[in-house]
């Protein structure tokens, strides 16, 4: 039996939305790139403090071959139209971005960001996050955290998936990323070539590993109504029993070549509800993506290779645009 | 590096939900009885055109130890308090389901279903779906269609995924369920023990094989932005080459033993952009939900074993009841 069915898509394309982006390190640039390109999305500003990048046409950040005439300016203030929304990609204390989030709010402008604390700012900052939405409410507008991860392997997704279960009694992540691939950046942040002393050190002053763990933890307890009454989390180095080369760095035995780094929820029983544990290190075997949901029913999932962090962040932070366009108005995990 | 936080979730519970479950069959019981054991719902009645079911309570239909008080009705009307959301669990067609649909509407409740059509009405009754839609925002109420399939492993899931990609070139899921373990209806549903020319006269009328795949391939063009123009579905007998025996079959070589069911979405120079294939046979091997996506990034994810249907069903459609009442008024995809 075979049918052909004519199909006309329902919808209406909507206006196009005017964003705006602040801060243009690497991810706000490649941001910006896709907005740009993208229908239903207009770029009507770009906003950095860095004096080295004021007046700056988007394609020489961005290497496209035509200009864009979307240029740097240093102040929110200074844009010609008020942006609909605000991508703001600064850095990822929910602390420091607060004042440029405070004011972004107080002119009415919805926005993304990609802090990994902004994912659940209730667990850094509960004040300030109390501030932001009692604001958001006052303005009509949404402030929205996301990302890869934090924001779609460690916490959305998995939350997402939980929707299929009548009962949760645990959820547990596990994301191996092989660091060999990545950028030299994300090579040093994981202590590349460190000794363990110097690595723990670091560690203990909370310069080296991936932020946002705990959030994801927060996250997923909340959302999906765990009885959570504690989180912990660990941070150790992962260290290379032979020589490791990549494009960066070269580590002999011995010495550091990535993170193990977990965050585990506990209920009140010490019962452990949420697990989830993240390593990204030198030559890592079998990069992935692991969901294990044990409830009614059982699911076991798995994203083969992993969720590609580069290129899948600036698609969810402009995939969440219209997103927030349509939520209901507050700071919202 | 090690670090205890103290955890509190930030949201207060919200007041509990009352809910009404139509339609008490398989599906429409368990899903009640999640609904009765759920916090932050209330169950407030059950109702069912069957003679035989009249005055019965949840308890006596769903194998419960105590009596619920709560005891089917033969209409919506006889409710002493009207529900916030009715559960509609009745049959597949949304032309079928229309007349219910509008009569809770317009009553000012919102409709969770299971109807596997109105997980895409436009596609199917373009015009009622556009009555219910009217009569929704007139009302400021929701019709949400949801389910496992679909509702969840072939159309929101990979839509959900897709979140973290740039751009999108097709989308393929497959899914493979292992029909020996499932209940009788299910066997039967799929066509076991019948001749390949009964199974075809059968497909051929529409009373054999899964609904709601187009739907599925429709509601991913839609959300996605895919270009599709046409979407081809083919059904076809899947034959043993040997005896298989279930609980329920006995089913010699030769004859059917399941389907393999696919739904093609294609743009205007033909290229395959949805491509949805569902296998359910008796002895199927390795059943699993596989969805594979091109684009940038490219994703590849696997439900292992796939996503059990009958316990997700209920889940999702009890999930979906605090969803429906946060999304804007609407015949909502």
């Amino acid at each position: 039996m075979r049918r052909v069915v004519r199909f006309k898509p329902s919808r209406k394309r909507a206006e196009e939305i005017e964003v705006a982006v602040v801060g243009l390190g690497k991810i706000g640039v490649e941001t910006a790139s896709l907005i740009w390109r993208r229908d239903g999305l207009r770029l009507v500003g770009l906003v950095d403090t860095s004096p080295a990048l004021l007046g700056r046409d988007l394609a020489e950040l961005a290497g496209l071959e035509r200009p864009t005439g979307v240029r740097v300016v240093s102040s929110i203030d200074l844009l010609d139209r008020t942006p609909e929304v605000a991508v703001l990609t600064t850095t990822s204390s929910f602390e420091s971005i607060h004042p440029t989030l405070r004011r972004l709010v107080s002119m009415g402008i919805n926005v993304v960001s990609s802090s990994e604390e902004m994912i659940y700012p209730w667990l850094s900052s509960p004040e300030l996050a109390e501030d932001i939405d009692r604001l958001c409410r006052e303005m009509g507008v949404v402030a929205y955290g996301t990302g890869v991860n934090p924001g779609f392997v460690m916490d959305r997704l998995p939350a997402f998936l939980a929707g299929a279960c009548q009962e949760i009694r645990s959820v547990e992540v596990i994301r191996v990323v092989d660091a060999s691939t990545r950028r030299r950046a994300l090579q040093a942040k994981i202590g590349s070539g460190l000794t363990v002393e110097e690595f723990e050190a670091l560690a203990a002053s909370g310069r080296i590993g991936h932020v946002g763990l705990v959030e994801s933890a927060a996250y997923l307890a909340d959302r999906l109504g765990l009885d959570v009454v504690e989180i912990e989390e660990e941070l150790k180095p992962v260290v290379s029993d032979r020589r490791v080369r990549t494009e960066f760095f070269d580590v002999p035995p011995g010495k550091v070549i990535g993170i193990r780094q977990t965050a585990v929820g506990r209920d009140g029983s010490g019962e452990e509800v949420v697990k989830l544990r993240l390593e990204m290190f030198l030559d890592a075997e079998s990069p992935r993506d692991e969901i294990r949901i044990r409830g009614v029913p059982d699911l076991d999932v798995e994203i083969k290779g992993g969720t590609p962090g580069d290129q899948a962040t600036a698609a969810i932070l402009v995939n969440a645009i219209p997103l927030v366009m349509s939520m209901e108005p507050g700071l919202r995990a």
